[in-house]
Protein backbone atom coordinates (compact mmCIF):
# COMPACT_ATOMS: atom_id res chain seq x y z
CA UNK A 1 0.00 0.00 0.00
CA UNK A 2 1.01 3.32 -0.97
CA UNK A 3 0.79 6.34 2.01
CA UNK A 4 0.93 9.97 0.97
CA UNK A 5 -0.29 12.94 2.46
CA UNK A 6 -0.43 16.85 1.74
CA UNK A 7 -1.51 19.77 3.89
CA UNK A 8 -4.36 22.51 3.35
CA UNK A 9 -4.31 25.53 4.71
CA UNK A 10 -8.31 27.22 4.75
CA UNK A 11 -8.65 30.77 5.63
CA UNK A 12 -12.99 30.91 6.46
CA UNK A 13 -14.62 29.57 8.86
CA UNK A 14 -16.25 26.76 6.24
CA UNK A 15 -14.09 26.59 2.91
CA UNK A 16 -14.48 23.50 0.35
CA UNK A 17 -11.48 23.31 -1.29
CA UNK A 18 -10.90 21.45 -4.77
CA UNK A 19 -8.10 18.81 -3.62
CA UNK A 20 -8.60 16.28 -6.91
CA UNK A 21 -5.45 17.51 -8.45
CA UNK A 22 -3.39 16.90 -5.03
CA UNK A 23 -5.25 13.88 -5.36
CA UNK A 24 -4.40 12.33 -8.68
CA UNK A 25 -0.75 13.36 -7.90
CA UNK A 26 -0.65 11.13 -5.04
CA UNK A 27 -1.56 7.86 -7.38
CA UNK A 28 0.58 9.36 -10.00
CA UNK A 29 3.13 9.04 -6.86
CA UNK A 30 1.91 5.42 -5.85
CA UNK A 31 2.98 3.85 -9.08
CA UNK A 32 -0.27 1.66 -9.17
CA UNK A 33 -2.20 0.80 -11.68
CA UNK A 34 -5.34 -0.66 -10.79
CA UNK A 35 -6.81 -0.71 -7.12
CA UNK A 36 -8.48 1.50 -4.91
CA UNK A 37 -7.42 5.07 -3.31
CA UNK A 38 -8.44 5.95 0.09
CA UNK A 39 -9.02 10.38 0.65
CA UNK A 40 -8.66 10.11 4.91
CA UNK A 41 -8.92 12.91 6.72
CA UNK A 42 -7.48 12.62 10.52
CA UNK A 43 -10.04 15.39 11.94
CA UNK A 44 -13.10 15.61 13.91
CA UNK A 45 -14.66 19.05 12.53
CA UNK A 46 -13.73 18.20 8.58
CA UNK A 47 -14.86 16.38 5.89
CA UNK A 48 -13.92 14.79 2.32
CA UNK A 49 -16.54 14.51 -0.35
CA UNK A 50 -17.26 14.03 -4.09
CA UNK A 51 -19.11 16.38 -5.86
CA UNK A 52 -19.61 18.81 -8.97
CA UNK A 53 -16.18 20.45 -9.47
CA UNK A 54 -17.17 22.73 -12.50
CA UNK A 55 -19.30 25.02 -11.13
CA UNK A 56 -18.35 26.94 -7.46
CA UNK A 57 -22.05 27.76 -6.90
CA UNK A 58 -22.45 24.14 -6.65
CA UNK A 59 -20.31 23.96 -3.37
CA UNK A 60 -21.39 27.59 -2.19
CA UNK A 61 -24.68 26.24 -2.11
CA UNK A 62 -24.14 23.01 -0.13
CA UNK A 63 -21.94 24.76 2.50
CA UNK A 64 -24.91 27.50 3.05
CA UNK A 65 -26.96 24.74 3.50
CA UNK A 66 -25.11 23.37 5.95
CA UNK A 67 -24.61 26.66 7.70
CA UNK A 68 -28.52 27.62 7.38
CA UNK A 69 -29.43 23.79 8.90
CA UNK A 70 -26.77 23.28 11.41
CA UNK A 71 -26.69 26.56 13.02
CA UNK A 72 -22.87 27.41 14.84
CA UNK A 73 -24.67 28.65 18.39
CA UNK A 74 -27.51 25.78 19.01
CA UNK A 75 -27.58 25.23 22.55
CA UNK A 76 -24.76 23.09 22.19
CA UNK A 77 -22.90 20.95 25.09
CA UNK A 78 -19.68 20.56 23.98
CA UNK A 79 -17.71 23.51 25.84
CA UNK A 80 -15.46 23.97 22.84
CA UNK A 81 -18.09 25.77 21.12
CA UNK A 82 -17.46 23.63 17.44
CA UNK A 83 -20.62 21.22 17.87
CA UNK A 84 -22.05 22.44 14.55
CA UNK A 85 -18.73 21.54 12.86
CA UNK A 86 -18.47 17.66 14.52
CA UNK A 87 -22.08 17.53 13.44
CA UNK A 88 -21.58 18.62 9.91
CA UNK A 89 -18.67 16.30 9.79
CA UNK A 90 -20.23 13.53 10.98
CA UNK A 91 -23.11 14.07 8.40
CA UNK A 92 -20.83 14.36 5.30
CA UNK A 93 -17.78 11.72 6.65
CA UNK A 94 -14.51 11.47 7.54
CA UNK A 95 -13.60 9.88 3.54
CA UNK A 96 -13.72 9.07 0.14
CA UNK A 97 -12.82 5.76 -1.51
CA UNK A 98 -12.37 5.87 -5.47
CA UNK A 99 -11.40 3.09 -8.11
CA UNK A 100 -7.79 3.55 -9.31
CA UNK A 101 -7.96 2.48 -13.68
CA UNK A 102 -4.87 2.65 -15.72
CA UNK A 103 -2.74 4.65 -12.83
CA UNK A 104 -5.96 7.42 -12.99
CA UNK A 105 -8.43 8.08 -10.31
CA UNK A 106 -11.41 7.08 -12.32
CA UNK A 107 -14.02 10.18 -11.31
CA UNK A 108 -16.66 10.99 -13.21
CA UNK A 109 -16.98 13.79 -16.02
CA UNK A 110 -18.32 16.27 -13.56
CA UNK A 111 -17.02 15.07 -10.35
CA UNK A 112 -14.01 16.43 -7.92
CA UNK A 113 -12.59 15.73 -4.79
CA UNK A 114 -13.23 18.52 -1.79
CA UNK A 115 -11.80 18.78 1.60
CA UNK A 116 -14.69 20.69 3.22
CA UNK A 117 -13.55 22.74 6.55
CA UNK A 118 -16.22 23.24 8.93
CA UNK A 119 -14.07 25.04 11.69
CA UNK A 120 -11.24 27.11 9.83
CA UNK A 121 -9.16 28.94 9.62
CA UNK A 122 -6.71 25.84 10.04
CA UNK A 123 -3.88 24.17 8.77
CA UNK A 124 -5.24 20.61 8.25
CA UNK A 125 -3.78 17.07 6.92
CA UNK A 126 -5.24 14.90 4.21
CA UNK A 127 -3.74 11.18 3.45
CA UNK A 128 -3.87 9.57 0.57
CA UNK A 129 -3.72 6.16 0.48
CA UNK A 130 -3.50 3.74 -2.94
CA UNK A 131 -3.86 -0.29 -2.80
CA UNK A 132 -3.31 -2.00 -5.14
CA UNK A 133 -5.50 -5.12 -6.78
CA UNK B 1 -9.00 -5.82 -9.21
CA UNK B 2 -12.30 -6.84 -11.15
CA UNK B 3 -14.47 -3.83 -13.07
CA UNK B 4 -18.02 -4.24 -13.51
CA UNK B 5 -20.85 -1.40 -14.66
CA UNK B 6 -24.30 -1.55 -15.45
CA UNK B 7 -26.84 1.36 -16.36
CA UNK B 8 -29.82 2.22 -14.36
CA UNK B 9 -32.89 4.29 -16.18
CA UNK B 10 -34.64 6.42 -13.63
CA UNK B 11 -37.92 7.89 -14.65
CA UNK B 12 -39.21 10.58 -11.76
CA UNK B 13 -37.07 13.24 -10.24
CA UNK B 14 -36.36 11.34 -6.84
CA UNK B 15 -36.46 7.50 -7.11
CA UNK B 16 -34.71 4.75 -5.17
CA UNK B 17 -34.12 2.04 -6.81
CA UNK B 18 -33.03 -1.72 -5.72
CA UNK B 19 -29.93 -2.50 -7.57
CA UNK B 20 -28.67 -5.90 -5.06
CA UNK B 21 -29.11 -8.33 -7.72
CA UNK B 22 -27.26 -6.15 -10.50
CA UNK B 23 -24.56 -5.83 -7.64
CA UNK B 24 -24.67 -9.50 -6.44
CA UNK B 25 -23.99 -10.46 -10.66
CA UNK B 26 -20.92 -8.47 -11.01
CA UNK B 27 -19.57 -10.46 -7.34
CA UNK B 28 -20.66 -13.61 -9.14
CA UNK B 29 -19.00 -12.26 -12.44
CA UNK B 30 -15.36 -11.70 -10.71
CA UNK B 31 -14.88 -15.15 -9.75
CA UNK B 32 -13.68 -13.36 -6.05
CA UNK B 33 -14.06 -15.41 -3.37
CA UNK B 34 -12.81 -12.99 -0.48
CA UNK B 35 -12.19 -9.24 -0.36
CA UNK B 36 -14.02 -6.16 -0.74
CA UNK B 37 -16.57 -4.56 -3.35
CA UNK B 38 -17.13 -0.86 -3.89
CA UNK B 39 -19.99 0.40 -5.73
CA UNK B 40 -19.47 3.53 -7.35
CA UNK B 41 -21.56 6.39 -9.10
CA UNK B 42 -19.68 8.78 -11.25
CA UNK B 43 -22.12 11.35 -10.71
CA UNK B 44 -22.90 14.27 -8.66
CA UNK B 45 -26.89 14.44 -8.14
CA UNK B 46 -27.11 10.90 -6.95
CA UNK B 47 -25.87 8.31 -4.34
CA UNK B 48 -25.44 4.72 -3.42
CA UNK B 49 -26.73 3.43 0.25
CA UNK B 50 -27.45 0.25 1.94
CA UNK B 51 -30.42 0.33 3.82
CA UNK B 52 -33.97 -1.70 3.90
CA UNK B 53 -35.12 -3.46 0.95
CA UNK B 54 -37.87 -5.72 2.81
CA UNK B 55 -39.96 -2.74 2.84
CA UNK B 56 -40.38 -0.02 0.19
CA UNK B 57 -42.04 2.41 2.20
CA UNK B 58 -38.77 2.68 4.61
CA UNK B 59 -36.81 4.19 1.22
CA UNK B 60 -40.13 6.62 0.77
CA UNK B 61 -40.08 7.88 3.63
CA UNK B 62 -36.17 8.61 3.21
CA UNK B 63 -36.81 10.01 0.14
CA UNK B 64 -39.69 12.17 1.38
CA UNK B 65 -37.86 13.19 4.46
CA UNK B 66 -34.96 14.72 1.90
CA UNK B 67 -37.61 16.52 -0.38
CA UNK B 68 -38.85 18.26 2.75
CA UNK B 69 -35.73 19.47 4.61
CA UNK B 70 -33.87 20.17 0.68
CA UNK B 71 -36.40 21.95 -0.95
CA UNK B 72 -36.12 21.64 -4.94
CA UNK B 73 -36.36 25.98 -4.58
CA UNK B 74 -34.60 27.74 -2.27
CA UNK B 75 -32.52 30.02 -3.28
CA UNK B 76 -29.11 28.78 -4.35
CA UNK B 77 -27.36 29.95 -6.29
CA UNK B 78 -25.94 27.29 -8.89
CA UNK B 79 -27.48 28.62 -12.24
CA UNK B 80 -28.38 24.84 -13.73
CA UNK B 81 -31.13 24.77 -11.03
CA UNK B 82 -30.71 21.38 -9.26
CA UNK B 83 -28.77 22.21 -6.08
CA UNK B 84 -30.99 20.34 -3.96
CA UNK B 85 -29.55 17.37 -5.81
CA UNK B 86 -26.09 18.19 -5.86
CA UNK B 87 -26.83 18.72 -1.30
CA UNK B 88 -28.57 15.66 -1.40
CA UNK B 89 -25.69 13.85 -2.88
CA UNK B 90 -23.29 15.10 -0.67
CA UNK B 91 -25.17 13.78 2.14
CA UNK B 92 -25.93 10.48 1.48
CA UNK B 93 -22.64 9.72 -0.34
CA UNK B 94 -21.47 8.73 -4.16
CA UNK B 95 -20.46 5.07 -2.69
CA UNK B 96 -21.25 2.26 -0.60
CA UNK B 97 -17.97 -0.86 0.04
CA UNK B 98 -19.21 -4.32 1.70
CA UNK B 99 -17.17 -7.54 2.02
CA UNK B 100 -17.22 -10.37 -0.20
CA UNK B 101 -16.81 -13.89 1.35
CA UNK B 102 -17.33 -17.20 -0.18
CA UNK B 103 -17.77 -15.34 -3.36
CA UNK B 104 -20.73 -13.27 -2.08
CA UNK B 105 -22.19 -9.58 -1.26
CA UNK B 106 -22.05 -9.79 2.65
CA UNK B 107 -24.96 -8.08 3.32
CA UNK B 108 -27.17 -7.93 6.69
CA UNK B 109 -30.45 -10.07 6.39
CA UNK B 110 -32.85 -6.55 5.87
CA UNK B 111 -29.86 -4.99 3.66
CA UNK B 112 -29.84 -3.80 -0.14
CA UNK B 113 -28.05 -1.73 -1.98
CA UNK B 114 -29.63 1.53 -3.42
CA UNK B 115 -29.45 3.72 -6.42
CA UNK B 116 -30.55 6.92 -4.99
CA UNK B 117 -31.61 9.76 -7.97
CA UNK B 118 -32.13 12.97 -6.91
CA UNK B 119 -32.21 14.85 -10.04
CA UNK B 120 -34.04 12.36 -12.97
CA UNK B 121 -35.18 11.16 -14.65
CA UNK B 122 -31.75 10.12 -16.32
CA UNK B 123 -29.82 7.05 -17.76
CA UNK B 124 -27.22 6.87 -14.90
CA UNK B 125 -23.92 4.72 -14.69
CA UNK B 126 -23.31 2.36 -11.71
CA UNK B 127 -19.56 0.80 -11.67
CA UNK B 128 -19.00 -2.00 -9.55
CA UNK B 129 -14.96 -2.73 -8.63
CA UNK B 130 -14.51 -6.34 -6.61
CA UNK B 131 -10.65 -5.84 -5.13
CA UNK B 132 -9.38 -9.72 -3.92
CA UNK B 133 -7.71 -9.44 -0.37
CA UNK C 1 -8.46 -10.40 4.36
CA UNK C 2 -9.51 -11.05 7.56
CA UNK C 3 -12.61 -10.96 8.83
CA UNK C 4 -13.61 -10.55 12.23
CA UNK C 5 -16.91 -9.49 14.73
CA UNK C 6 -17.99 -8.37 17.89
CA UNK C 7 -21.29 -7.66 19.23
CA UNK C 8 -22.74 -4.19 20.86
CA UNK C 9 -25.41 -4.34 23.30
CA UNK C 10 -27.20 -0.64 23.62
CA UNK C 11 -29.20 0.27 26.62
CA UNK C 12 -31.17 3.15 24.97
CA UNK C 13 -33.22 4.27 21.70
CA UNK C 14 -30.32 6.66 20.67
CA UNK C 15 -26.68 5.82 22.13
CA UNK C 16 -23.54 6.62 20.25
CA UNK C 17 -20.32 3.77 21.73
CA UNK C 18 -17.20 4.34 21.39
CA UNK C 19 -16.33 0.95 19.75
CA UNK C 20 -12.15 1.66 18.96
CA UNK C 21 -10.77 -0.61 21.42
CA UNK C 22 -12.70 -3.21 19.97
CA UNK C 23 -11.58 -2.68 16.45
CA UNK C 24 -8.45 -1.60 17.52
CA UNK C 25 -7.75 -5.52 18.97
CA UNK C 26 -9.55 -6.85 15.65
CA UNK C 27 -6.70 -5.21 13.91
CA UNK C 28 -4.04 -6.60 15.83
CA UNK C 29 -5.62 -10.10 15.81
CA UNK C 30 -5.18 -9.86 12.14
CA UNK C 31 -1.67 -9.64 12.15
CA UNK C 32 -1.74 -7.59 9.09
CA UNK C 33 0.69 -4.52 9.16
CA UNK C 34 -0.32 -2.37 6.30
CA UNK C 35 -3.73 -2.37 4.82
CA UNK C 36 -7.34 -1.19 4.97
CA UNK C 37 -9.98 -1.64 7.73
CA UNK C 38 -13.62 -1.83 7.15
CA UNK C 39 -15.99 -1.25 10.06
CA UNK C 40 -19.19 -2.83 8.66
CA UNK C 41 -22.95 -2.96 10.74
CA UNK C 42 -25.05 -5.78 9.07
CA UNK C 43 -28.03 -3.59 10.19
CA UNK C 44 -30.46 -0.77 8.53
CA UNK C 45 -31.08 1.60 11.73
CA UNK C 46 -27.56 2.25 12.55
CA UNK C 47 -24.55 4.04 12.01
CA UNK C 48 -20.76 3.59 12.16
CA UNK C 49 -18.77 6.98 11.65
CA UNK C 50 -15.57 8.44 12.88
CA UNK C 51 -15.79 11.33 15.49
CA UNK C 52 -14.06 12.74 18.55
CA UNK C 53 -13.66 10.17 21.07
CA UNK C 54 -12.13 12.98 24.00
CA UNK C 55 -15.45 14.55 24.87
CA UNK C 56 -18.32 12.43 25.29
CA UNK C 57 -20.30 16.04 24.71
CA UNK C 58 -19.51 15.78 20.88
CA UNK C 59 -21.61 12.77 20.67
CA UNK C 60 -24.42 14.07 22.93
CA UNK C 61 -24.54 16.79 20.64
CA UNK C 62 -24.47 14.85 17.12
CA UNK C 63 -27.43 12.99 18.76
CA UNK C 64 -29.52 15.24 20.43
CA UNK C 65 -29.13 17.42 16.60
CA UNK C 66 -30.24 14.04 14.73
CA UNK C 67 -33.29 13.41 17.33
CA UNK C 68 -34.26 17.30 16.93
CA UNK C 69 -34.25 17.29 13.18
CA UNK C 70 -35.58 13.83 12.12
CA UNK C 71 -38.58 13.57 14.54
CA UNK C 72 -39.45 9.97 15.86
CA UNK C 73 -43.40 10.44 14.53
CA UNK C 74 -43.59 12.27 12.06
CA UNK C 75 -46.34 11.08 9.63
CA UNK C 76 -43.93 8.06 8.10
CA UNK C 77 -45.17 4.98 5.80
CA UNK C 78 -43.22 2.49 7.71
CA UNK C 79 -45.59 0.15 9.15
CA UNK C 80 -42.64 -0.80 11.69
CA UNK C 81 -42.55 2.95 12.73
CA UNK C 82 -38.64 3.17 12.71
CA UNK C 83 -38.58 5.16 9.74
CA UNK C 84 -36.75 7.83 11.95
CA UNK C 85 -34.02 5.65 12.60
CA UNK C 86 -33.71 4.10 9.10
CA UNK C 87 -33.31 8.11 7.84
CA UNK C 88 -30.45 8.46 10.23
CA UNK C 89 -29.12 5.45 9.44
CA UNK C 90 -28.99 6.37 5.45
CA UNK C 91 -27.21 9.67 6.25
CA UNK C 92 -24.57 8.85 8.91
CA UNK C 93 -24.00 5.79 6.65
CA UNK C 94 -23.60 2.28 7.61
CA UNK C 95 -19.34 1.90 7.38
CA UNK C 96 -16.17 3.75 7.95
CA UNK C 97 -12.98 2.39 6.75
CA UNK C 98 -9.54 3.73 7.70
CA UNK C 99 -5.96 2.66 7.17
CA UNK C 100 -3.46 0.11 9.19
CA UNK C 101 -0.20 1.75 9.11
CA UNK C 102 2.28 -0.72 11.21
CA UNK C 103 0.17 -3.25 12.77
CA UNK C 104 -2.17 -0.32 14.17
CA UNK C 105 -5.29 1.47 12.82
CA UNK C 106 -4.49 4.82 11.33
CA UNK C 107 -6.69 7.72 13.59
CA UNK C 108 -6.20 11.00 14.43
CA UNK C 109 -5.28 12.13 17.34
CA UNK C 110 -9.06 13.22 18.73
CA UNK C 111 -10.43 10.80 16.41
CA UNK C 112 -12.52 7.90 17.49
CA UNK C 113 -14.95 5.19 16.09
CA UNK C 114 -18.39 5.14 17.08
CA UNK C 115 -21.11 2.41 16.72
CA UNK C 116 -24.28 4.37 15.98
CA UNK C 117 -27.62 2.98 17.53
CA UNK C 118 -30.86 4.55 16.23
CA UNK C 119 -33.38 2.03 17.22
CA UNK C 120 -31.95 0.30 20.70
CA UNK C 121 -32.16 -1.60 22.84
CA UNK C 122 -30.72 -3.75 20.76
CA UNK C 123 -28.08 -6.15 20.68
CA UNK C 124 -26.13 -5.33 17.62
CA UNK C 125 -22.99 -6.99 15.74
CA UNK C 126 -19.98 -5.11 14.26
CA UNK C 127 -17.86 -6.62 10.87
CA UNK C 128 -14.57 -5.94 10.87
CA UNK C 129 -12.84 -6.71 7.58
CA UNK C 130 -8.68 -6.03 7.13
CA UNK C 131 -7.22 -6.20 4.01
CA UNK C 132 -3.82 -6.43 3.00
CA UNK C 133 -1.84 -4.16 0.51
Amino acid sequence: MFTGNFDVKTSDRTQMVNITSEVSSAVEESGISEGMCLVYIPHTTASVIVNEGWDPAVMDDISSYLDQRVPWKGGYSHSEGNSAAHIKASMLGHSAIMAVRNGELSLGRWQAVFFCEFDGPRRRSVEVSVIEG
